[in-house]
C-alpha cells in the first residue's frame, strides 16, 4: 500500500482539536504514507494546525463543519440530529471510498449506530463487534471482542466474532495460529449460560481455529489467549475493570497530593531510577497504550477513541486504524469468511 | 452475642489444614468469643493443632472425617459423593444448627449447591446470591452481589439482590443510608439489557433505598457506590477481572526475578522507605484482605474462601463469617423483607 487517507473526526473527545490535532500530526509524521481529511470547526481547527510544519500541513484536507453532535443528546435523537456533523462526515467520507478508515472520540453508541447505518457490512457477518487491544502483563497484547456493540450474543454470533478475533490477531499481533479462549466464569464444560456452552462446543470442532477453552476474568492480562471472545455486556464489564483497576492502580504512583512540587518529583525521579523495569513495566500496562476499539465486521475500518484520550492516546487510536487499513484486515475476514 | 460457633472445612482449598489450621488460630485469638467445631482428616490436622497453645485448643472440637470432595470431580458427581465429607459436614453443622455459620475454600459450585440444598432460604428470596466486599481505591469496601451464583438474573432477582446488598452493607459497612449502583455498560436509561433497564424503572421507585443508578466497570474500585448489584455472570467477571488486575500489578513489585536475593530485598525495602504511603495503599487493595465470598439469602451464614488463600487470607475468610453472625445478617434481611 503506497498511500492511505484517514477521516478524522477532529471534534469528538472531551478536548476536541486541541488533543486531535497534535496526535493527527504525531501519526502524519510516524507514517509517510498516510493522508488526513480532517471534518470539524475551521475557526477552532486553524490555530492548531498552523503550527504543524508545511509538509505536514500539506498533507491534511480540512473540511469544514461548524456542527457537532451534542454528547448529553438521547440516542435515537442524536442519530437523528447528526446530518452535516463531523462524526458523521468522517463515517461518510469511509462509507463513499474517500478514505478507508476512520477515527473518532465521540459517543461510543452514537458512532456504532451511524457505521452501522452507513458503512457495508462484511458477507457473513450478522452484527460487528467491537474489539480491542487489550494489555498483557508481560508486556504483550491480547484481542478482546466484543466490547460493548452487541448486550447480548447468541452462539451464532459469538462463533462469528471468534473467527473475525483470530483474523485480527493475525494481522495486528502477526500471529500464525492465535490462541483463542472464551471469557467464562469458569472452566469446566458445565460453566456458563447456554450460549456460551454451545458456542465451546462449537468451536472446539472447528480445527482452523486454535481453540484453548475458557478463560476466567483474572487471567485476561496474563497472555494465555491471544483472542478473548465474549458478548458485549461482559466484556465492557471486564475491559472498564480492567481500565479502572490499572487507571486506579498507577495513579497511586503518580498522585502524591499531599507533598509539596519537590517532594514529589524527587519521588518520582528516585521511583523511575530505583524501579527502572518496574517503571517501564508498568508503562506497558498504561490504558493509553491501548487506546482505540474497532468495530469489526464492517468493509471499512472505523476507530473509536476514549473521550477523555491525552494526545498520546489518541495518537495510538490513529495508529491502530492505520494498522487495520494497510494489513487490510476487513478484506481479510471477508476473504477467510468466505472460504468456509 | 456471648458465643458463637462457626463449622470449619479444614480440608478445603489448595493447601488444607497447613493453611486453614493457623489461620482459624489467629481468629480464635482476635475473636475470644469465637468457638469452632473442624472437620477433616484428624492424622493430618492433628500436628497443626497440636502447635496451638492448650487455650486456643480447648476451643476447638475436631469432627473426624478422611473423606474430602475431590476438586476434579464433575459437579453432579461431586455432589452425589459429597456425604461424609468435610465441606458437607461443615454445612450439614450449620443446618442442624450446631454452628451459626460455616466457612470453607474448597469447590464453589460444590459448596453453593450443598448449602442451597442443605441450609433453609430466607423467605421471599428466591435464590442467593454470592456477596464479597471489593477493596476501594481510598481503603474503604463496596459490597457486590451476585458474584457467580446465579449465571442469569431477571428483574424480580435483582431487586432481591438489592435489597439483600442493602442490609448487607448497613451490618458489614456500618452505614445507615448505602448508596447502592446497578452494574451497567453505560450510565443512561437506554443501556444495558432490558433486565437492567426495568430493574433501573423499578429501583428509582423504591424510597427506602439510596438508588444512586449504573455504575460501569472502571468506577468500581472509586468507591461511588456502596452496593454493586448484578447478574452472577458479569459480577463473576468484573471481580475476577479485578483482582486479576491487581494481583498482577502487585506482582511487579514482589517478584524481581532477574535480582540476587540481596538486591530484591534491597530493592523492597528502598521502596517501602520512599514510598510507605503508596505501599500502604497497595496494601489496602491486596486482594487477600477482601477474601470471602458470601452466600446471601440462605438463613445461616456460608463463606466461601478463595482455593489459593494464604494464612493471613484465609483468617480473613474467617473474619467475615464472624462478623455476619454477630451483626446478625440473616436474621435482619428476614425481618426487611418482611415489613415490605
Amino acid at each position: 500500500m503506497t498511500h492511505l487517507t484517514l477521516a478524522l473526526d477532529a471534534m469528538g473527545g472531551d478536548f476536541g482539536p486541541r488533543i486531535t490535532i497534535p496526535a493527527l500530526s504525531l501519526a502524519l509524521a510516524q507514517h509517510p504514507m498516510l493522508n488526513c481529511i480532517l471534518f470539524g470547526d475551521q475557526a477552532e481547527i486553524s490555530s492548531y494546525l498552523n503550527k504543524l510544519s508545511p509538509d505536514i500541513q500539506q498533507r491534511i484536507e480540512l473540511v469544514h463543519t461548524a456542527k457537532e453532535i451534542d454528547a448529553d443528546l438521547p440516542f435515537m435523537q442524536a442519530i437523528r440530529q447528526s446530518k452535516g456533523s463531523s462524526m458523521r462526515l468522517a463515517i461518510e467520507a469511509v462509507a463513499n471510498g474517500k478514505a478507508q478508515g476512520c477515527v473518532s472520540g465521540g459517543n461510543t453508541g452514537v458512532l456504532m449506530g451511524l457505521a452501522k447505518q452507513l458503512i457495508e457490512p462484511l458477507p457473513n457477518i450478522d452484527r460487528p463487534a467491537l474489539t480491542s487491544l487489550i494489555p498483557t502483563i508481560n508486556g504483550n497484547s491480547s484481542v478482546m471482542l466484543d466490547l460493548g456493540a452487541n448486550v447480548e450474543a447468541d452462539c451464532e454470533l459469538l462463533l462469528q466474532f471468534a473467527e473475525m478475533g483470530n483474523v485480527f490477531a493475525e494481522v495486528m499481533l502477526d500471529l500464525v495460529y492465535p490462541r483463542l479462549a472464551l471469557l467464562n466464569i469458569g472452566t469446566e464444560d458445565h460453566k456458563g449460560t447456554q450460549q456460551i456452552r454451545d458456542t465451546h462446543q462449537q468451536l472446539k470442532q472447528r480445527n482452523h481455529l486454535n481453540y484453548i477453552g475458557f478463560l476466567e476474568g483474572d487471567k485476561l492480562m496474563n497472555h494465555l489467549a491471544d483472542v478473548i471472545v465474549c458478548d458485549g455486556f461482559s466484556g465492557n464489564i471486564a475491559l472498564k475493570t480492567l481500565e479502572g483497576a490499572a487507571k486506579n492502580i498507577l495513579s497511586l504512583f503518580k498522585k502524591p497530593t499531599e507533598d509539596s512540587h519537590l517532594c514529589r518529583n524527587t519521588k518520582r525521579y528516585l521511583l523511575r531510577l530505583i524501579f527502572y523495569r518496574y517503571y517501564k513495566k508498568l508503562q506497558q500496562i498504561n490504558p493509553d497504550r491501548h487506546n482505540g476499539a474497532t468495530l469489526l465486521g464492517l468493509s471499512s475500518v472505523v476507530v473509536k477513541s476514549h473521550g477523555g484520550a491525552s494526545e498520546r492516546a489518541f495518537f495510538y487510536a490513529i495508529d491502530y486504524a492505520v494498522q487495520q487499513v494497510t494489513g487490510q484486515v476487513p478484506q481479510k475476514i471477508a476473504s477467510r469468511l468466505q472460504k468456509q
